[in-house]
């Protein structure tokens, strides 16, 4: 037939641990104290890029102070140019792990390849994989073989079939600590970055167990749109969000135009707490 | 530069009135005595086709005891196939007129041709303009030279820019009573039928002062979907939303797998009610 | 299963008329005197717009002594803004008729409602349903009931099914005489206006019997790259192309950038004559 | 302006080795004695997987009678599923080598990770990027760093000018010997595996020195309309084809529904032969 939607059934479906037939209530994935997918809604913020020692510390602290629950910063960024910044590195790492200590900030941060991969492991407390490596399967697979806690971002331009399959690679190495992150696809319209596909949301509820969060700052890459994005997607049942924050947005060294400030964040985080309050979450997102 | 977005100003449109700088403040459309972007949840819901006389007027009471605002349902229905159902035609208005004086409810209806715009304009209080006329140039003309409101959905490719163009053509033509209405994009993704493009709700709020309603029906496809994408619409910003309601989807003449039931209508509209009154919205959805 | 595709059958499918089971060899469309499908390629070729009688005239007999077959030239101008030059709407279609009478060259147009229809058949050899309207029913319906040829035009996000619909809509009102004309889909690629579709010649071939030519002016919407993808489209087997030229690009009214010269033109034809001849089409373009 | 495309300039591009500007004159890239982008076609051919050294070594043979001039075959496997046949690894380069030693092709296979490359390297002549991993940086930087010629396919979504940062972190490393591949891109359309994008072979052309091959096998993902597009391809100015053969389709391991035969290879490369005399290729294709 013509335009026709075969709703998927759990049955019919290629991956088997990522199925909630295989795992019917929902995961919860812990990050050191906190817990991702139990009903509470864990927001992830930082700057795009780690760009000094004080940088980092200060944005964290700001942002701790706002309500965050995790810290994301870059330290291996993959640029589309050889000849842009690259990011610090494991001197990166090192900056985080000391905002860590100076906050309490459980700390996330990508990983691009398989080398780096034991040592970013001494650092971060998640390893994120990035959009561009969501069908990278040797590095699928070796995270697969940590116990860390993984962040995968669903491709730019992969189906969320597609995608639960690349969490299947993780899972079937024996790793169970994979949270979704939706950080928009590729369309044909530019007026935003990308388009962020809620419609993930109700999906991955109904197809997986494993909980989802959502960026909206690649999703629009527009700072104006973030906060309108963020509520949008814990109305739709997000397990949370990760949001790049920076001191001085217009002078970052990368992502700047997508990125909110401290104020703004704190702001965006209030109208969350009253926001997941009333759609029965759990709890509210800002802390004591 | 690689992947930069450049965030549109409002000065470098190619749209005048539909814009922001020439209306500063946000438009109001009145449609008999509801309005439409006064800072309310305004829900329109119905059958896609109006299927006879005993279903529309059944359904509308439901709809309307449920806290619905408009009433939709189609009379000419755009179909892929010339051997689908094609709709009651004039009949299918009178059955809706007939509804609207069971209820008090409003009605709204789409309109594919010029030939039949004066005798629906009889009917109808408000003109909907379909995906796959958005950018139907003498339609939205002869509907700009009625005061009719319209609402006029976003094409399946259209940009926002081109989308706001064809609300120009309307505006320029003397009828400011535009509504636009978001219902999803065809990009890759499958599971769904369409992607719902809720970055729209800001983009708009931004560049435009019309008011914005959302199709989370024809966004998702899969009735399972359709309140979680209400709750990120209504949380985004949105004017409101208009949804598929059938008595039994399963025997729908068209668009059944995407329509939910009078009793999910009335759990969803709850939902609303305090969604908005949290998320600041003038007043709750359901009505007294 | 993962990305696999399901070959289509031209048993499954939901068109009738215009699919190979229900008329196995293809389909010749005569426009006057010229024969489309029947194994030679036909090249129509003109402005994108009708600007004035002496510019389409003195186009059309350089294009005439170039090997044109038939002269396109709008004289209703779908544009995205309704402050842009919308065409010389009947007086064009007269200049047009003029230029047939100067060359021999049949012509062909758009026509955008049904209102201009009869007015338009009384100039035109061939109507065309441009991309906006693919899917405008009551337009192909009422061409249907003409017995003109018909080019009808692939929306910029029309699936082939669609687009083969929309030829159904035409040939279930009694006129059998419809060409395809791919003219590019909307994707995520932005170096180019369109993505061109070339894949859609030899999957039309295998599933109907319509004739199919294709527009790189459109499909790419930069002059340079028209030449190689009219070659392409000849060699992947299409039944001709549609070209735009205009005697001075940099001055056009509307799409210059994609619009090829008159000596442009003539070089390509020789090109394609070759490679006609060398792909066994039934004889060269070059009329004698 | 609406819709308006700007014809990309060299000198705007933020590539730099990859450009026309940087090198003038079109590359040549030497696989063994084969040179690509002198203005001959090249044909790469061979199976989606290597499956036994009976088979490799017997397709091998076949292909290089039909005037095939260098073997693909994939030893590591970038699939989906986890659970999906993943290929013979450093097993079916060894059976590859043999092929090579048996006919004389020089042969070329996908890596998908640094820690497999230096041992892949001592197996073949030219390595594969895949698509999935065209933005694997850490992977383009260390083939760039090997002198080995290097086939780098197209991302399902990168846009031209993404790819040509591809290639250009692989140049920037010192490897000059980049052949771009173009496999289709990932649209709306589902009739087909992936829309194959021919536009790339102009527009390389344009902004490019670097040779560019077309693979019609994934482009398409049906073996009956690969021989249209490999025609297209070649009529477009593509430097070669790379092309998915098999002995028995029907029971391949993997991408069996897009493989053609040896005597369908043979048809192809004959009409092959004829069109790229025709079009003024240096020579035509089939050898001796």
């Amino acid at each position: 037939m013509v335009a026709m939607i075969q709703e998927v059934t759990t049955k019919q479906v290629p991956y088997k641990l990522a199925s909630r037939l295989h795992h019917p209530s929902p995961s919860v994935v812990s990050v050191r104290d906190r817990k991702i997918g139990d009903g509470s809604v864990t927001v992830m913020a930082g700057p795009c890029s780690v760009e000094s020692r004080d940088q980092i510390i200060e944005i964290a602290q700001a942002l701790k102070q706002a309500g965050a629950h995790l810290l994301r910063g870059g330290a291996f960024k993959p640029r589309s140019s050889p000849y842009s910044f690259q990011g610090l590195g494991e001197t990166g790492l090192k900056f985080m792990a000391e905002a860590r200590e100076a906050t309490g900030l459980p700390i996330v941060s990508e990983v691009m390849d398989i080398e780096n991969l034991p040592m970013a492991c001494e650092y971060v407390d998640m390893i994120q994989i990035g959009a561009r490596n969501m069908q990278n399967y040797p590095l699928l697979r070796a995270v697969g073989k940590t116990k860390k806690p993984v962040l995968l971002k669903r491709g730019l331009s992969a189906t969320i079939e597609e995608w639960l399959m690349s969490a299947e690679y993780i899972l079937s190495e024996g790793n169970p600590n994979v949270v979704l992150c939706e950080r928009g696809i590729r369309t044909f319209e530019t007026v935003t970055r990308n388009t962020l596909d809620l419609n993930a949301i109700p999906v991955i509820k109904h197809l997986s167990h494993l909980p989802i969060i959502i960026d909206p700052s690649h999703g629009t890459g527009v700072a104006r749109y973030v906060s309108a994005m963020s509520m949008a997607a814990i109305a739709a049942g997000a397990d949370g969000l990760i949001l790049e924050a920076h001191q001085s947005p217009e002078t970052a060294l990368s992502d700047g135009q997508q990125s909110i400030t401290p104020d703004e964040f704190e702001q965006l985080m209030q109208r969350i707490d009253v926001l997941s309050r009333a759609v029965n979450m759990k709890e509210g997102v800002t802390i004591g």
